[in-house]
């Protein structure tokens, strides 16, 4: 599984099959069944993850002690709470399994090491967290811009997969609809 | 005023004076009045800015046609429509100098030329996007945590030089609030 990632390196920098496998004993991997949280928030953040395989989302609690769902991570998605992983602080989100999933993890120290091993790396996140602070600039546009009903249906048109794919209440939740409304807009979507 | 760009390059990576100027030599310096639109909308997205003094905005048009501003940068912070610099595609996004402000500007070649021949440049970046990544966490986590009101009193707390600093109607603007009624959270604030 760990060729996900290797072609996801590949995208952005070029690395050899040895140098690859010297660079993947960074990280640990492990699997973890459905709804196994990975991070607590509250608890300090030391990891990010890397979706090998499976599904994580990102959670809060909103005021009225909702699970609101931010984010989620398919295969050759990063997550974490990045400022509370960069200052190792508390975490102010929570992260958990949508699916069983096969998960890369990497500490600060071992990233920091990685990164002074391998300057390479230094580019390949570079482009991680631009693209990843790009997604978030053109979601704050489409929130914006968009009613939640033509959200929905660009959401839809641009991942059909995803929408098929993860539990329906956590994507209600995401787009911030009611469990109800989002059935409605998908019948809607498929007549 | 390169001696602002100096000390941020500081805060994460190591240059010599010799250094710093070879790398200046792969930005642009100008001045832009107040009011002066750096980057139109629909137009296509050329460069980054960061800011040596002043103020930029970043702002779309919503659904009703009104603007609403999304990011604001003062000294020391980036801004670009990152997706579509990237891409070299049409910004979805305009932005405005709020004051007259000195900002360095680069484009895409440039960028990626600095990188083959500083890079360190990629740490320095990597850096840069992971916090504006982060911050846009941040952010999504105090909109759904958060009234309006509350929100407007941590920003105050966070950066009071700015609430004093920019006109009220775009602040208003970012934080969702009507001028009017944000000029009476600033009368509670102050009481």
């Amino acid at each position: 599984m760990s060729q996900v990632f290797k072609k996801h390196l590949e995208k952005f920098i070029s690395v050899s099959d040895e140098e690859f496998e010297q660079i993947l004993s960074y990280f640990k991997t492990i699997r973890v069944p459905k709804k196994e949280i990975l991070q607590q928030e509250g608890n300090l953040c030391r990891y990010q993850f890397f979706v090998l395989t499976g599904c994580l989302r990102k959670f809060l609690l909103n005021e009225k002690g909702v699970e609101v769902t931010t984010e989620f991570a398919l295969e050759t998605w990063w997550m974490s709470d990045n400022r509370a992983f960069e200052f190792q602080t508390e975490a102010l989100f929570s992260i958990q399994a949508v699916e069983n999933s096969e998960i890369l993890t990497i500490d600060l120290e071992s990233q920091e090491k990685l990164y002074r091993d391998f300057p390479v790396m230094e580019r390949y996140f570079r482009f991680v967290y631009q693209r990843a602070f790009a997604a978030y600039q053109m979601r704050l546009k489409y929130l914006y811009t968009m009613s939640k009903e033509d959200y929905f249906f660009h959401f839809y048109d641009l991942y059909p997969g995803f929408v098929q794919r993860v539990p329906q209440y956590l994507l209600a939740s995401f787009l911030g609809l009611t469990p109800e409304y989002l059935s409605e807009l998908r019948r809607k979507k498929r007549s």
